[in-house]
């Protein structure tokens, strides 16, 4: 059979259309099945543009019937109830070793259920999560299948080479079994929430404190991005500094309302966060301004009320922010950006560790930071030292607590207080700054102000408390 | 019949026995039943050596036939499943109109399901939230009742007599319909949680910056509590502090670990604060807190490695602090604590604003600050200005927008800056109140960086933004 393809793929659109065409372009036969079948038609055009081959089918069972066997068909379409019910009509004519992929942004118990769902069937199961945009799917992504390891290797070949490469290292690998592929793309995601508010409050400090133009503030990131800080989203943050507004004088950025959305995977990163008691406050501090920014009338009502204006130097502050104090605070800015991006990617990674653990799914974090070189929005040169960090200790509790990462914490924390000190009494909120030396400053302490708590619940509600000598649970007759 | 009682209840731990005797005390002929008969037993001759009756029933047939018309029933046992087999139970033998009361911590989540099930028997239900621990049980507690109003009017009277008095205000009101008396409780909890976190912060800041020992601490709280901060938290710690420890020489406080255990009401606040993007990050720090004091063997190692110093005077740092200067920090942390209160009652009251007007519950904000004045772990001279700013303004958007308590932010603002300067200067870990702090100038601030996210998003992944000049969906071809 000349066309009997060697994975399918359902849900065209731009990412379902643009993998398939990376899974052609790379040499594989690839059959593609979308409910409206025009879109398929389109596809199949598109592709030819390109002088790609792409195998159009007007039904699921036609698709079917076309692929080798172990039949492999990939997801790519909307979370939740759409892919169970695409689930339910594959499985009607998949058999025994045959193998589902779903490469959507799905929340992982769901993708639990599924497992169970095909295991009856002794159909094989991989929750992957995808990484990469539009852009990815055509040229390069992360992969990040978790799932049946009988199934990864069937579907590695295509895998490595629609991935993104570093180097001559594809990014993907097997994750770990069950749906541990949704629950790291969901970390990395939170991750990305954090990067990207410790960005936003760096802009938002120079430019309300020394008084940067955007110009100016290009030109500071684009320095950085020369540096340890180098990754796609200080890349994008100098161009974004740089771009004109088509329509006014002005530059884009001035024009932009300061409301950001979310997709979910930030507020799910959250609810696990909360639900294990795992603690996140960088991660969350991000969810949290997206969250506020929201409420815009509020905040501009709020604001006349209090006269709200950012970057006020108080009465008392006889500093005056010449060019080498200006300097100065670029420098303890980058150091403190520096700092707060290993402690957020502590605290997400910690939490990885810990499901890990308990789920049994045996991640190598190491391997995980390798993948997200390529691809991801959270690609960056600092994570090639995430690599080397478990490299040298798999068993790392706290990514800080690696030698060279706790050594520049140390160096830098001194900029980082600074920056606290500089955003408090300038009036520039920095939530995720501070959220992260919190974190920091608790779990680096023997000792923490909760005896204090502790006391109180044994007061009010005889909860007990363990004493600092002795054994055992102690409860006092306050008074 | 001379034992028709009035009113029965099912459950008799502490809780149950106290809330039984309350109730028989205020002249109500109550019937008791427990699983394990000798409890019943133990409970009745408790009662009778305060020469008090109540009616103790083998089984719950019995109670049931005892009732009078229409029967109530109180549940306080243990959340979660033992409360669905006695609603199983309870519904063989309740008639149309009869009414069941669940006083437990229950996830509102649960209570909606029992709402139905009740429903479909015409039995009416209440989900009462029931603050004041054992002795309020016994003595007079906050109840926080809400579900069926037909009910409440039923075991008013009761609830009336058994609450907790403010001069003669007794601490119950009817919350709202649903499981809206659940939420409220949830919420006062999450309060709690923030109260008595940013209290912990500011003994520690005291004790390490100030080095304050425990008698002068216990001296500065017991002032306080003459004040604007007078209430039960305040005065509890005051307490603690001037404690000695039976066992050695030490007062007690520093012999205590300091781990906070916590039964989960704080981390329901937090898992509904995130799945309904309303944020409540003081309250988020304190539980973040909790958590984080659990990882002692961690926070032993990373100490070592980062040679942590709580309260460390910086290098460059040449303020010595002498008495006077003492003094000022410790009327800027008095300040700074009643600020950040305002805030985290703000946050919590906003949560419970968006939820009663997604729900339609119609909750009194102002109402619900008056029942925790009596009874409630949380209660303080403070609520009564919280019922006041919702009585001149019912729809009040943010509590801190009253304007007595805009004008006491602003005065104590610049007070809170200090602290938290202080704070971060000396090492000191204050997630609450940097977290207060954060989230008071991101909710007050016209303009936030998330302009520079939503550019991001759009850059990365087409999610657009929108403009400040014109209406509409706008993306841009960044590169």
């Amino acid at each position: 059979m000349s066309e009997e393809c060697d994975i399918g793929l359902i849900g065209l659109a731009v990412m379902g259309q643009n993998l398939s065409m990376n899974i052609a372009s790379n040499g594989f036969k690839i059959g593609v099945f979308n409910r409206t079948y025009s879109k398929t038609v389109d596809t199949v055009e598109i592709a030819k543009k390109e002088n790609l081959t792409i195998y159009g089918y007007k039904t699921l069972e036609e698709l079917s019937k076309n692929l080798k066997k172990p039949r492999k068909v990939i997801l790519l379409i909307k979370a939740g109830p759409a892919v169970d019910e695409n689930i339910n009509n594959i499985l009607k004519y998949f058999e025994k070793g045959d193998i589902i992929i779903d490469g959507g942004n799905e929340w992982y118990l769901s993708s639990e259920k599924r497992i169970e769902l095909c295991k009856e069937k002794n159909v094989e199961y991989i929750a992957m999560g995808v990484s990469g945009g539009e852009l990815g799917a055509r040229y390069g992504c992360s992969f990040m299948p978790g799932g049946s390891k009988y199934a990864y290797d069937c579907i590695k070949d295509i895998l490595e080479k629609c991935s993104a490469k570093v180097g001559t290292s594809p990014c993907v690998t097997y994750i770990g079994s069950g749906s541990s592929g949704n629950y790291v793309k969901m970390i990395h995601n939170g991750i990305e929430y954090g990067d990207m508010q410790l960005i936003a409050e760096s802009y938002f400090l120079m430019k309300h404190v020394l008084k940067y133009n955007n110009k100016k503030l290009s030109e500071v990131f684009k320095k950085w991005n020369e540096g340890i800080l180098n990754s796609y989203l200080i890349e994008i943050t100098y161009k974004i500094l740089e771009k004109k507004d088509g329509l006014t004088e002005n530059d884009l950025i001035d024009m932009i309302v300061d409301i950001a959305g979310a997709k979910g995977t930030g507020k799910w990163t959250m609810l696990e966060s909360v639900e294990r008691g795992i603690p996140c406050p960088t991660i969350c501090a991000a969810l949290d301004a997206r969250n506020i920014s929201s409420f815009m009338d509020l905040r501009t009502k709020t604001s006349s009320v209090f006269k709200t204006v950012i970057g006020a130097v108080p009465d008392n502050n006889t500093v005056t922010i010449n060019d080498t104090i200006a300097k100065d605070i670029e420098n303890d800015l980058l150091n403190a950006l520096y700092c707060c991006k290993i402690i957020s990617y502590t605290q997400g990674l910690f939490l990885l560790k810990k499901v890990s653990e308990e789920k049994k799914w045996n991640l190598n974090l190491g391997e995980i930071a390798r993948i997200w070189r390529g691809g991801c929005i959270i690609r960056a040169v600092f994570l090639d030292r995430i690599t080397n960090a478990y490299k040298n200790n798999k068993d790392l509790e706290l990514l800080f607590l690696n030698e060279e990462f706790a050594n520049e914490i140390k160096n830098k924390l001194p900029s980082l207080r600074k920056i606290i000190n500089i955003a408090t009494t300038h009036s520039v909120p920095i939530p995720a700054f501070s959220a992260s030396l919190a974190y920091f400053q608790m779990i680096t302490s023997k000792r923490l102000c909760l005896n204090m708590i502790q006391a109180q619940r044994d007061f009010f509600g005889s909860h007990t408390y363990k004493r600092l000598d002795k054994e055992g649970d102690y409860h006092t007759i306050w008074e």
